[in-house]
């Protein structure tokens, strides 16, 4: 390209996502929500490269998923490799590979991001982040109960209230049994299972299961002890918003047990927010005996939706709390000493080294989202004393020097 | 594969990494000092996708880097795709995509994961994160000051002396100048700074340069006035361990003003830990007028390598701060309980619902470095009273359950 004239593109490449400052603010939030959340309840973080070879994903994700939507690549030495497009099979690769040494239960999460080779479209892009929460090796219903107590708690802790959103379970071994039991095939059985996953977004719904079985079927699921007990201890913990849910089946084939999700109630927008469930054959691929796992995933711009749907996304304010403007050359001493004591304090900082006009520097703060700006000329130079101008407020407060670092843990500490 | 009976390896994909909770802990550890430091600077945290369009490495970078050493494929949609090797043109795309909104300077910083096709050795992976500190539109001398402060205070918060390290400054323009002045052609004088980045790692300095050259040169390169200023306002600011360091050019051809090195000073391991520089052209590829930039780039593995060695990576203890035991079924309710209060008060918890004997979940809570635990059995039933033990100190503290709350703002504040 330097040979020629053209300039170059500004755009990110097609179907992914620059993250400004305000855009990464809002993915930070969740994802802290996210973090503090899953360590509140025991689970440790971990990550791996989204480089992964392909033969991960030829074994056990849902069909179209690997033939049609990954990014998958020779690299230079002739690997094939591919893209994450979810984290299931990486974390199962990383316990199967250290299950010697792990300690079971394992209780992990992480916030990978993830590519799928699709037609962007809102909340399908072609990259996103998503919280994975799992839990190895406790085959009990305890690990059912607690993977849904933390994707529950993750809502509240999102602000959410359990008005908005609802809770819904079902079984894949309760589904396959009863599908075997009205006598279909495993092929049928598979092609039904597909169906009902769509059956809330289609409208057609008893003409396809009666072209998938051959004839007309009643299709009706009956919760067993089993599902009410899960029920009945949910409800116990607290989580009101629960209940059974028999078309709910999640499109890998890799589930197991039990499945859930995570359900908007808003009538514009009702919906699957996120979910997941049980899948306790899939680290036997690794030639390991059968491991209990599960665990759900939750991504970030679904996430992003709800929140602002709700209006409980935190307005964007800057991560840097002080602004100190210079009237000139001669004040950037005093600005930096200044700045030294705040930064000591914890309080982010940052200093105009410009030399323009105050009320500019005033006007690049409150653009910026700052919440305080203390302007540096040489009265206070002289007096060392500054006033502390509150550009949320307005509010304005004249502290020495040696007040500022007290004023600095009384205000800014709580920031 | 699924037709066959071969297992499926557990080796991630060649030359990334696996970041198993422990190793996942030290990169956050890294993040945390990274995220920190840049903020309290006034930085703000920006991001974006891994996936570039191809053409934007095709202008700029060293050139070894475009055709040898990127990932880079053709999407189903035949557009040329690369996974990022470094960050600084994804940066001035997207400050150049947005220089009218943006208000300048500005001052951004990333922790990024970039990808490079080399052969793995130590400290050089396929993949590995970053820390991309930049500040854009202040064309002066306190860039270039508050860019190396930045630096320099990132080894400081990681607990580093001054004696550990130093800061080696030069400059583009000194040494292009200097190079046209002994009448090297442009060709010649790229070929000598090539030469001049390996002089500290190769013996054969002179014989090279005669070639390049043509002739004998008596290298040697003086700092001129600008060079003398930045110093002495370096060490004004605190900076005892700056120096001139005339071998210094940084690999990227972008460069054009100040280019700085934070150097290891350990005999066992003296190189470049990191640096940066000036590439005030940059911006103009995107059709925009000429934008100041200087900005550097810090990489995990040199910095956990650094930590490493210098023993100053903090021991590595569970996120995971309370473990509570259960002696039986029964008991759960009461853990539950007794988990909810912790967790409210931001202990992070995790239960143990095995059922194995007590001592084996002690065993697992200390195996997994967490800091506390409480046995839940009949007795703490009836008595709302609980052995809290301290797994690292050998300490225990009797809490009725009223205490608990108390205890935990005490005791787990503070971790």
């Amino acid at each position: 390209m330097s040979e020629n004239t053209n300039k170059l593109s500004t755009d990110p490449y097609k179907g992914v996502r620059d993250f400004y400052p305000e855009d990464q603010s809002a993915e930070n939030y969740i994802f802290n929500i996210w973090r503090k959340t899953c360590e509140s309840f025991g689970y440790l973080e971990y990550n791996a490269s989204p480089l992964e070879p392909s033969e991960l994903y030829k074994a056990k994700s849902g069909e179209e998923i690997v033939n049609e939507q990954t990014y998958s690549f020779l690299d230079r030495g002739g690997r094939e490799v591919t893209l994450r497009p979810e984290m299931t099979p990486t974390v199962a690769r990383m316990i199967a590979g250290r299950k010697r040494e792990l300690s079971m239960p394992v209780r992990w999460f992480s916030i990978p991001n993830m590519f799928r080779y699709e037609r962007p479209q809102r909340g399908r892009l072609r990259e996103h982040f998503q919280l994975n929460c799992d839990i190895f090796g406790l085959d009990s219903i305890y690990a059912d109960i607690e993977i849904i107590r933390l994707a529950y708690q993750i809502m509240i802790n999102f602000g959410a209230k359990e008005s908005d959103f609802e809770v819904r379970l079902s079984n894949r071994t309760l589904l396959n049994k009863t599908l075997a039991d009205i006598g279909l095939s495993a092929e049928q059985s598979h092609d039904f299972q597909k169906l009902l996953d769509r059956k809330k977004k289609i409208d057609n719904f008893n003409d396809e299961a009666e072209r998938i079985c051959g004839r007309k079927i009643e299709w009706k699921l009956e919760a067993d002890e089993e599902m009410e007990l899960l029920i009945s201890e949910l409800k116990k913990a607290g989580i009101s918003n629960v209940k059974f849910d028999d078309t709910i089946v999640r499109g890998f084939d890799y589930y197991t047990g039990t499945v859930f999700e995570i359900y908007d109630t808003s009538p514009q927008n009702s919906r699957a927010l996120f979910g997941g469930g049980r899948y306790d054959e899939l680290l036997s691929l690794f030639g390991n005996d059968k491991v209990s796992a599960i665990g759900f995933g939750m991504g970030d711009v679904t996430a992003r939706d709800f929140l602002e749907t709700r209006e409980i996304l935190p307005k964007y304010t800057s991560s840097t709390k002080v602004y100190i403007g210079t009237f000139s050359k001669d004040c950037v001493e005093d600005a930096d000493t200044l700045a030294k004591i705040l930064r000591s304090k914890n309080v982010n900082v940052a200093i105009d080294y410009t030399g323009r006009k105050i009320v500019d520097q005033i006007k690049k703060a409150d653009k910026e989202k700052i919440n305080f700006f203390i302007a540096i000329g040489e009265q206070e130079m002289n007096t060392k004393t500054y006033n502390v101008k509150n550009l949320f407020t307005g509010e304005e407060n004249i502290c020495s020097l040696a007040e500022i670092e007290e004023f600095a843990e009384r205000i800014f500490s709580n920031l």
